[in-house]
């Protein structure tokens, strides 16, 4: 029998949440954090190291795996989770945020966005039900609503219009979903800065019977404040009994803050981006390497870290890497960003689940002032 | 006490010999193919993993090193083995061949050669003796004279001077060699593709009492056979009982024709950089997996292979990474590649051991054409 797709929550502490997503595919402790596997790779990591650094999920982005190398041909060989060699759950988005930040010629109407491939100039259409149907032949386990995410800052209006849109296409989203057993289809809150609209979004979604509710939009320029105003506001809204991800957030800091407003899964590429351009994330802070100061400097970047990449080359050997654009920079770099980055969903989970995530916290945040 | 460094030949088919160069930092065994960590890093793959496919030793470069990040620094940080992560043996070429193919501005007298940095345009003078102090400095086990390597084809007149300048330069190397316990100084034999100039150079390195000597300028654009005419001339004429090196070389099919005729190493950038190119080496020949005909293809490159990346992946994924520039699709085949680089040479010295050596070259390059 497969696996159905359940949430359960362990233990709280105030509004975070400890638990567990099941999947037919594996169980994702929460709270999680989801490597981003862009065009079915988490760059420069092969994905038996991203599972081994505790990752139960990775995200893969519709819109790029639709024009390279295609869904039907996915499909055709299998479907995403072999085709990348990643047997665990796998979440994907709709394609509605690329779509807007990376295509070309965009023109949106009530049916979806019609848009030239930035790769190569090709035109695509994509709507609430070829975005499904792509999020399906990739088998997908968690499949998120075809949304329209506005920039922020944005007038009220437009961002009345996008969410009203977004609504729309959330029902026809949901109509679309394929059901296969043990598959998840997430709704996404919009509404920009707007506590309004953001309250009459998260009421209607929640009216929908998704399996679980994601809060868009806010990864999109606005300051921190606002994005967790805007989580004071919706996560309580939010069924309790189903898993909520802040899409495309964040920082460290955004991190902890998100968990303490019951948030339960999140993805972004700033780990595996700043790896690449040589800025690492570590228990005492963030340090860019390409900093002519680590030029002579022997130690690690953290001594006492289970990664063997934060532990096992000297700061000089990193910054002579970055300096000398060697592949090798970025891979040992992304490998110690992601591995912080679970150390750290895997010590709010515990901490969470001890009812003290509030010392967590302040424990935390003070290492990163530590000397890095 | 220190182990010294010593070659022993366990075992001849033909001029072809299998044994083992003793360090203090390892044994290598030889046939061995040194891969090129050409700045302190053999790109796209972790030290470990280059271990882990049978390498017992890997090459650096002195042009590289001392441009960035200088060996001065690289001793201070305790040497290139623990800059690089790699305890294991290491040879550094000699800077020679690079300056003349890489930097600019170069101005070559008696005394070495003065050059600008390709990197910064920054003045540095390459003498024989400096040569040396930067490999003492980086911690090389296996130090090369400095030579100058001329391209072919040239006059004759070119080839003879430079090799009787390389010949000075040997004797300057030889003696400014520092001599540590256990660490081994190599003569280059020079002549371009003149046998009596071959014949002269080996015979004179030959009495200067190196611990190993390389054949040096046969990767500089010559036919295949002019290489191996060259060496077999110039094979007979070394001592039997020290390493032979053919510097820069090879092909899969380079290397075997090469072991043939009594050469113990190689050095090449072949896999690593063919590997970041999308071209694949495997039993059954080469793939490049750039070609459309791959695309929907889900057979991995060698499913029997003991190489993960050559058996768990499919080619239509390999493929995919390769067209969309992937960091992992660079990662995946330079270890494909440098996997089957140390398959070949591991099969060569048991073929050597038995005294089946010619069976082992006719099998493995029918394999070649099988379908790929």
């Amino acid at each position: 029998m497969t696996t159905p797709f359940a949430c359960t929550i362990h233990a709280t502490d105030g509004a975070a949440r400890a638990g567990e997503i099941s999947t037919p595919r594996g169980t994702i402790r929460t709270p999680a954090f989801m490597p981003v596997g862009t065009a079915a790779t988490v760059k420069a990591m092969y994905p038996g190291q991203v599972r081994d650094l505790g990752a139960d999920i990775v995200l893969g982005n519709t819109y790029h795996l639709m024009l390279r190398p295609g869904a039907e041909r996915v499909a055709e060989l299998g479907g995403l989770h072999k085709f990348m060699n990643w047997p665990h759950p796998i979440l994907t988005d709709s394609g509605g945020f690329q779509v807007m930040s990376l295509a070309k010629l965009r023109k949106l109407d009530e049916n979806g966005v019609t848009f030239q491939s930035h790769i190569d100039g090709s035109r695509h259409v994509l709507t609430p039900e070829r975005s499904m149907e792509i999020q399906g032949l990739l088998g997908s386990d968690i499949q998120m609503q075809f949304d329209e995410c506005v920039k922020l800052p944005c007038s009220d209006a437009e961002a009345e219009r996008a969410m009203r849109l977004s609504l729309r296409w959330a029902e026809r989203s949901r109509k679309a979903f394929g059901g296969e057993p043990g598959r998840a289809a997430f709704g996404i809150v919009q509404g920009g800065a707007s506590p309004d609209l953001r309250v009459e979004s998260a009421k209607a979604l929640s009216d929908m019977d998704f399996h679980g509710y994601a809060v868009g939009g806010l990864a999109v320029g606005e300051p921190q404040e606002v994005m967790l105003a805007m989580l004071d506001i919706v996560a309580p809204l939010l069924p309790a009994g189903k898993p909520r991800y802040l899409m495309g957030v964040g920082s460290p800091d955004d991190l902890l803050k998100s968990v303490a407003r019951g948030i339960d899964m999140f993805d972004c590429v700033m780990p595996t981006r700043a790896g690449r351009h040589g800025l690492a994330y570590t228990r005492h802070g963030r340090v860019n390497l390409r900093n002519a100061v680590h030029a002579g400097d022997p130690r690690p970047l953290d001594p006492d870290s289970a990664c063997p990449a934060a532990r096992d080359y000297s700061r000089a050997y990193l910054h002579h890497l970055v300096k000398s654009g060697e592949i090798l920079g970025m891979m040992l770099l992304t490998w110690v960003n992601l591995a912080y980055y679970q150390e750290l969903m895997a010590g709010a989970r515990a901490a969470i689940a001890a009812r003290r995530f509030g010392d967590y916290r302040a424990q935390t945040t003070a290492g990163w002032a530590g000397r890095g």
